[in-house]
């Protein structure tokens, strides 16, 4: 019986880790608040066949006015029950053309990767607080390794790159303030996906083998991870090279 | 015969840096431009007595627009000739005293510490280029390293460290971009200061043993460096341990 929370669930990875939610029997997961910035059929159509249990909530990351309302809204809905989980998947991945002499872009991903997951962490945590679970994924990916960054150096994103790599710090920080409360934060690479984000057919994973590999991770009772960067386990792909190797290990920052 | 170009040098770390290099050789430094927001009498003394070697350039690094303006004055005394080496150095450290859930200030900080870094590698880039060394030192902390944020968590300055963090992976992403034409970039950990961004009295090591330790690295030739997080080497500090090892080695991110 818990409930999750996960902002950019239009569309996506996010849509994807949804309808997995849902399709779980609703002793395991009560509630599935699926926020999204603009309008969304697809995710429409998934709460219209969840007998409640799926709650469309407009959100749009980047306005902190609006993450707070957002939270009040999420509060009303909850009926004095706390928030479970939340999975901060809402991001863009955004292109420099040529490298990084030519990124335009830095500020708006700071705003919508960093700023966004440090926004709504400090809007749902007192929700959180009063959850039983306490886990709060971010999700990132491999790229925002700097450790890693030249084996990806062909992929001219270094917007993405950089504002993943700070989102991982602001996750560490969240996981060191809030450890000693019972809380799990991770920054979660949840592979290459076949999605508008990631990239379309040449990607490793669908957007479902990706979603129900980063629940396996997220299911994962205990604090073991806090303040870790696990990448999923995909059966076919523990023993890839790279950093394409989706082995369940945590990856360097 | 090379010439320097440092941000943030009105006071502390920047100015020690201006005033190591005006003690050299002219043979050794031939120009040091050293770039200041505001007044700076401290400064202004240093170049005075410099007999021209040392030149004073106004710029605030959050406006693009000054930054550009900075590179074609900068440009135009340099009579032709090229920038060898540019010291990314000004930067603030903003705290939050509840920790990561009372921090307003990431998005000040990242403009300064990072957008302002982008800045002026950037504007500065075309002369470098024509310079003969190509070397970039982006002054950054080991309270920058992700992995080692654990044994920082004391110091509540979560906006600094999250910066920090992303003005590393900026730094490999240039890197990475000009290696092949002979740049070297680095982050550069100078230790911890007896300065007002750092520690006051409570720091480790003086302005100008940081300076001359940093200088030591910046002027290893090679592209050895090139990516690396170097820590600087400084004698009774190699063996301490934590954040504090001063041995030379690079930290990790």
């Amino acid at each position: 019986m818990a409930s999750y929370l996960i902002t950019g669930a239009s569309r996506g990875f996010g849509l994807a880790l949804a309808r997995q939610l849902a399709s779980l029997p609703a002793s395991d997961v009560s509630k599935v608040f699926a926020t999204a910035r603009g309008e969304s059929p697809a995710l429409e159509g998934l709460a219209k066949t969840s007998s409640g249990r799926v709650v469309v909530v407009n959100l749009d990351v980047t306005n902190e006015v609006a993450v707070k309302q957002a939270a009040a809204e999420v509060e009303a809905k909850l009926e004095g029950k706390g928030l479970d989980v939340l999975i901060n998947n809402a991001g863009v991945c955004q292109y420099a053309s040529e490298g990084v002499k030519s990124m335009d872009n830095l500020a708006e991903s700071f705003t919508i990767n960093v700023l966004g997951v440090h926004w709504v962490t400090r809007a749902f945590l007192p929700l959180l607080q009063k959850g039983s679970l306490k886990k709060v994924a971010n999700i990132s990916s491999t790229l925002g390794s700097i450790t890693l960054a030249r084996s990806a150096h062909y992929l001219p994103a270094p917007a993405y790159k950089i504002s993943k790599a700070a989102m991982n710090s602001l996750t560490v920080q969240y996981a060191l303030d809030y450890e000693k409360e019972g809380f799990t934060f991770i920054a979660l690479a949840p592979g290459w996906m076949k999605t508008d984000l990631g990239g379309g057919d040449m990607a490793d994973l669908t957007p479902e083998e990706a979603a129900k590999a980063s629940l396996d991770i997220i299911f994962r009772p205990g604090q073991e991870l806090n303040g870790q960067f696990p990448k999923v386990f995909v059966q076919g792909w523990e023993k890839a090279k790279g950093n394409n190797q989706y082995d369940g290990s945590n990856s360097a920052w």
